[in-house]
């Protein structure tokens, strides 16, 4: 099985005429969203997904219905969640899969799944499009997962269909994508019920399961549907989208990767270097002025500069994580006119209460947050020419180091590196732990955030953004390539396991949210499980699903 | 090398008389306390413990001295803790111990260290008995970590001194004994700062130190010694322990063990069944009447019931810990009289500002968190007879589940099973989360908290406590017996890997604490890291250091 390997190049990008495994039915307000995956139409060879498990290509059309639903459709305030199979709600992810999986595919599906559950939750909170489960048949594991991301969950009570987490008596390993923090955190469930709930294969069903906060609602399955359709208009009529908004289309986005794995986008450019191991990603400043009114913006579309560039964006970044492992640095760099893109974002701010600018500005805090997630060294050059202004500035905060140009470099006709905050930096684009980045930069002097906010608006050179604490170094043209290169290569000596861990500890300082316990947590614990031959060894439970053999445990504790 | 096998029982009893590895002068309100590894005392053969390295023996003593000087010595207001080595302040863990180790000793000599650096962190919030920390020469990775946990760190500026976390760059595993955590949420370190001081081997030293935050003040050597004396004073003068409290004496602790594994203290039974991986710790009550006043508390010296109880429970926990790894349940059980036991524990609670009454009430919470921290499964079984009241029903709560004898048992003649809660379980002892277990076990309904506060007092039966959601189960004569064994075949069923996940992950809700990001975020990174090629293969850098050569790494980020 190629599963996990180099050999197959995965693709991010999909759209509703390629999808495989879920179909959506728009009704105005009510969208209905059925997951009915295809046996045959696996990511990998060597699996089939029955019982609607899934995969990774199964998750990548999740979230690009999340992504078209918000950007589409915004007439949608309430989103049915349910299965087009009978008997089965979901069985959660394909077990073989997994069992085939190479360790670092295994994390990265956990992570790109965890990051599509947070975004349907988050589209409840944020844009009032709130993601209401329908359980009937079979409801364990990830799919389950899928429902504890929903607003609400109803379960219909036929005395068959039920919720479980049977990973751990089953597989020996965690419900990994959010499935014990949620039961915990967002469920409240009492302890030692969630004890229980997490060590009995065949779950929880009926009055138990809604007494014991594991559903919010039990009906009874003769007037299942109708419950349900009454609970979407109920969540529909709650929510203050506004009802007459018009989507706009998010075209086909255009890439070229080139031999040497480099990527060209419109907006974005990914240079590899693979030897080395180092991802330069450059991002282009607008090219246009900013739109004048919201009115443009919308006729702009999915061509519009701050949507394109976030999308581009979001894509490089998935493109590096699962296909190109061995890419331990990224670098960020940008170039083009800042005040320019300082106009852009001034619309989208001065217009949040217009579905689409708000939209894109919370694409940006979804997007920002995936690069908070990466495990990769992440690094920032502000050179000359640069426009790390605003929203793009936040990318400053939240790489691990930063390094500015300082003074005229030789031979570089460049206008000199500046660094420009804006109201981008000082609220709408929070990380995971709900601080911003420069709160969270500044935890042991919180007096540097005000400093740094009276300079809004200003073009601040090296010296100054120094002072400030902005950046970790400024550099002149004497010692500009010797120190970069140094980190580059410092970096590169380094084991990629001790970064990784050293990353999730140090960017996630202060307070902690159900997010930064799924990530830095659970998903930590799963790694570890992930390991260890009493999961994935020849004996191991994972391995020896489906066998009619249980795992042989190890059955010393550690 | 024996090094975590079960070869070597690990005894965590020690006193003055057999340290090897610290020496400890008392100056009325100051305590000089001097690290002094003997290189030639290590737990295991193999390892040298050179450079004031250290492995579980020393860090056994540190625990030993650290409730010794809470206890014996309760005068002591400030403690300074140094090296009587010339030249290096501590080079953290011994790597040549780490490199030989079972991942299982690795994991638990580091819960351990963790738990008492928390010791003498809270001996100074708790108790006003404050650690500073005076760092001549090298001071680095687990040296360091000492040093975080004191309140005040100072350092010479010798041009050699210096302060550093270098186990990413040279071990490829983390600064896992909270390193990490007190970094960037007790020292709150900006992050790119950190990123290089942890990813630097020759640390960090002089005014930079100071400036990142990594100490409190940098001295200079020819006026460093009567600077730390200064400071040490200050903190004296701040602290508000009684000056002339008289300590009693920790006198040595009784137990014996039988061929089968069995554990008997004066107050607490551990009988082992090594074949079924269970162990049962059955407390004794209170066979006196409680002291009637605080001057007979302080006559009773380590006599006095709960303190008694609180050393044996503890000790038992940490034996079973190390060196009976198989064993993957434990269960509670108590036996005595409940309304003795709540009288012992008033007298503490009236006289909560009698210092020896505060201190053992604070050891409670120690023991209470060294439980929730127990990677195996807990149940407790609340049976005719018991007296789970107070403090003691504290372990309720702490526990995974509980079950709880209903209605008379046939020729049971014990007084009928009960609980009682009292002000114990409301406040004096709170989780690592900062909230008390109830409030914990009922975040998801606060007000269960309440109604359960209104009974207290009363004896309540196993009816009642269910009612109330105190207990897991109330089970009858008929079905006792059952469910308790199936309740522990299946436990024994389970891997144990998933168990720990899994109880790391639902033992811990609601909020999270420095605490409870050191040993739920950081150790979960590190454990992982304990089984990476990259860090523990043949070529991995644990593996090879020493040795000239730098470990080989699979370059793939996962």
């Amino acid at each position: 099985m190629g599963n996990g390997s180099s050999a197959k190049q995965i693709d991010f990008r999909t759209d509703p005429s390629r999808y495989r495994h879920w179909k959506v039915e728009y009704d105005g307000p009510v969208a209905r969203l059925f997951m009915d995956v295809d046996e045959n139409g696996g990511l990998f060879e060597g699996y089939e997904l029955k019982l609607n498990s899934y995969d990774l290509g199964v998750d990548i059309e999740l979230a690009d219905i999340v992504q078209r639903m918000r950007f589409e459709h915004p007439e949608v305030r309430a989103v049915v969640m349910q299965s087009a199979k009978d008997k089965v709600f979901c069985a959660g992810a394909n077990i073989r899969m997994l069992a085939g999986a190479a360790h670092a595919h295994k994390v990265n599906f956990c992570k790109f799944t965890n990051e599509t559950r947070n975004t349907f939750e988050a589209a409840g909170e944020e844009s009032g499009q709130h993601y209401i489960c329908a359980v009937k048949g079979a409801c364990a594991g990830g799919g389950y997962e899928l429902a504890l991301a929903c607003d609400y969950i109803m379960l219909t009570d036929d005395g068959a269909s039920s919720v479980a987490l049977p990973e751990v008596p089953l597989l020996a390993v965690l419900p990994g994508t959010g499935g014990l923090t949620r039961v915990t955190d967002k469920r409240k469930v009492r302890r030692d019920r969630a004890d229980i709930f997490c060590s009995t294969e065949e779950g929880v069903r009926g009055q138990r399961a809604k007494d014991w906060r594991l559903v919010d609602e039990v009906v009874r399955n003769s007037v299942f549907d109708e419950t349900v359709a009454e609970r979407a208009a109920e969540f529909a009529e709650k929510s203050s989208r506004d009802r007459n908004a018009k989507g706009i289309e998010l075209t086909p986005l255009e890439r070229t990767i080139s031999e040497d794995g480099s990527v060209t986008y419109s907006l974005v450019e990914v240079a590899l270097d693979r030897d080395a191991g180092v991802a330069t990603i450059t991002l282009s400043g607008p090219d246009d002025d900013a739109p004048t009114s919201v009115d443009e913006l919308h006729g702009q579309g999915a061509d519009g500069y701050l949507l394109k560039l976030a999308r581009e964006l979001d894509d490089a970044i998935l493109h590096l994580r699962l296909n190109e492992l061995e890419t331990g640095v990224i670098i960020f760099k940008s170039q083009g006119d800042p005040g320019k893109l300082v106009a852009h974002e001034k619309l989208l701010h001065d217009n949040a209460d217009d579905w689409l600018a708000n939209e894109i500005l919370l694409y940006w805090k979804r997007v920002l947050k995936r690069i908070d997630m990466t495990s990769r060294s992440l690094v920032a050059m502000v050179e000359h020419g640069s426009c790390f202004a605003g929203v793009l500035a936040e990318i400053l905060f939240a790489v691990d180091r930063s390094y500015m140009m300082l003074d005229e470099f030789e031979g570089d006709n460049r206008p000199v590196a500046t660094i420009t905050l804006t109201r981008s930096n000082f609220g709408p684009f929070p990380m995971s732990n709900d601080l911003t980045r420069l709160q969270t930069r500044f935890l042991g002097e919180p007096e540097a955030v005000d400093r740094a906010k009276d300079t809004a608006g200003e073009a601040l050179e090296a010296e100054q953004a120094d002072d400030l604490g902005l950046i970790t170094q400024a550099l002149d043209d004497i010692d500009w390539d010797d120190e970069v290169r140094m980190f580059i290569e410092e970096r590169a000596s380094f084991s990629p396991d001790a970064m990784t861990g050293m990353e999730a500890n140090l960017r996630f300082p202060g307070p902690e949210t159900m997010e930064t316990r799924i990530f830095g947590r659970l998903t930590a614990w799963q790694n570890w499980i992930f390991q260890r031959p009493n999961a994935v060894g020849e004996a191991g439970a994972l391995q020896r699903y489906g066998s009619g053999q249980r795992g042989e445990y190890d059955m010393r504790r550690v």
